[in-house]
């Protein structure tokens, strides 16, 4: 496995300089990482604040599960409640620069809401497509934001190629979190943040929620640019942790497969997990692999039972697909995959107030 | 949320030694601060990563209601979706400090989740006294961190007298959020953020929505320190927005009273600023009047149509309660006493989930 190198940002010697490029020291949140973003130069900077989400360490919660290195990044200490917002920010900054005006997206989910909201701080029409079945409190989060959702019958991919082609019409834009390449460079800093803010203490395992993957696409990227920029930063093993229910690339991954095994999914309240045909699920493996890392399938009682341990013991309250995760990181611990030692950082994707109707 | 920034305070003449008694440049969140706090010096951090919340203008909303220079500070980006976390994490601090193993607190709002939360991150028990009358969904999201929810029959006078009748056992605590004095000492960094984000361009009006006033109240005193402290930190001019249906201080502001007036409450959608009885209610108009300041009433329609409005003019989704600092702002700008030039903050202070019930 890895042999992880200390990671010690500011005393290489070409540091300054790759960092540089990397980042903007006068600015915060995700736009501190703009000169990194491959995206045109020119583009407007649609912005909630999103980004600089706090890390924090989980005393109580790791010595229960031999887990006394663990920390936590709060992704959903952000403006709609879920990591979202970074992508939605680039990608919706990227449209509203590209004279789009409107856009479409299929999500009933965190990813949907965070489009609409971006697309409404733009100035830009939205319509949101959600499955018939997507509960009510989650489209009239949506719709709150001005938003058409137009629910599709049908499964989820039928939901996904009825907004492919309301796409195609005159200045309308398929805003994906799932394809569109900009989303991935706003999840991209959430890789940058963990470098630069763990410098002296790097984790050696990242362990995140994966449904399309784009967080943790963003956190290969991440630090792929900067091994790049000349950063000895180690890339951290990234463990995917899926659902039971929906796991089409744990399947894969036990099989030694390249492409997402296909899957027929069964309910969770593990949302924002459920993702049947990842879009970029072959990139998704690939990267898992080159990091070292692995897959999890974690079931809807041990997604419940982490949930309410987590806010008893350390007073965080996320969404069932977040305290997959956590539930992730307890298997990969007891089966030796992580080790007592060895620094450990889970993704905290979605605020529990999400979950209110499940 | 913001990462340590440049301290661009120290251009004035002796503002270097004043502000390292109001902040470590090296920490971030509410505990860069910590020389501020008027606590003990040894107190452990009770932290989820509270503070540093992003400062975004309203363009489109502000283009709407004749406020080109407005901004929002989104209070709500915080660990349990409301400002209280920054006061909740210092009140649960010296309580663990002083070895108190359980405290109780009386609300079934925004304050009685964070200090559940907290008490949860310290391992606290918790009480957490609420109205009979409180909504399933908000007595869950208090139990859910492990507090004991005691719900009450009566006035919400007569669950602060069972709060506090409780508190009086042995190594019980009252954590009042309306009471303890740690608690502004946390929302004080919510005005020390400000004077140092917008040192440029300070603000010359804040708004907020005020029940108790402790978001008031902490920004009073931000500045008053700054000022002792060697800043030639202007203090903005205050303003409290309350919900028509319970406006003792308005009431009082309207009169020239010194103390808040006896109302009878109506219900309202607003419910963080519903207070009848505002315990700290004489140092809040005091505060008001010494800053220039002012109250306003909104009603439950305002309140309503000013949400709607923000979410789709800005993407931003925020609580009933905190839409009535907006429709105020706009109602001083109507009436004269905000001007077309002025900067003016507003505070955002909880999320629009935590009403999916209301």
């Amino acid at each position: 496995m890895n042999a992880p190198e200390p990671l010690k940002l500011t005393s290489l010697p070409d540091a300054a300089a790759g960092w540089t490029a990397l980042r903007d020291p006068d600015r915060s949140g995700i736009w501190r990482h703009r000169p990194a973003f491959g995206v045109p130069a020119d583009i407007p900077e649609i912005s909630l604040g999103e980004g600089d989400t706090p890390i924090v360490p989980l005393p109580r919660w790791g010595a229960a599960h031999g887990l006394p290195h663990v920390l936590a990044k709060l992704e959903y200490v952000s403006p709609t409640g879920s990591f979202k917002d970074r992508g939605a920010a680039t990608v919706i900054s990227v449209l509203a620069g590209a004279g789009v005006t409107s856009v479409v997206e299929d999500s009933s989910g965190n990813a949907g809401a965070a489009m609409a909201a971006y697309a409404a701080r733009a100035g830009l029409r939205a319509q949101i497509f959600v499955p018939e079945s997507a509960p009510a409190a989650k489209r009239d989060q949506i719709a709150g934001y001005g938003a058409e959702v137009v629910a599709v019958a049908g499964t989820r991919e039928d939901v996904a190629t009825a907004a492919e082609h309301a796409a195609h019409a005159p200045d309308v834009a398929y805003a994906s979190h799932a394809r569109h390449p900009a989303f991935v460079e706003g999840t991209k800093t959430f890789g940058l943040e963990i470098a630069a803010a763990l410098v002296d203490d790097p984790p050696l395992h990242i362990v995140l929620p994966v449904g399309n993957g784009g967080l943790l696409l963003g956190a290969f990227k991440a630090y792929r640019e900067l091994a790049a920029a000349g950063f000895r930063a180690s890339l951290p093993r990234l463990h995917a942790a899926q659902a039971k229910a929906c796991a089409p690339l744990a399947a894969a991954f036990a099989k030694g497969a390249d492409a997402p095994l296909s899957v027929q999914a069964q309910p969770t309240v593990a949302g924002g997990v459920a993702v049947g045909r990842p879009a970029r699920g072959v990139e998704v493996l690939a990267a898992i692999r080159a990091s070292g890392g692995s897959t999890v399938q974690i079931n809807d009682d041990t997604a419940r039972r982490t949930r309410a341990e987590l806010a008893r013991l350390e007073g965080l309250d996320l969404e069932y697909t977040s305290a997959v995760a956590l539930a992730a990181a307890s298997r990969l611990r007891a089966s030796g995959v992580i080790k007592s030692d060895d620094q450990v950082l889970i993704a905290a994707t979605g605020i529990g107030l999400k979950d209110a109707g499940v």
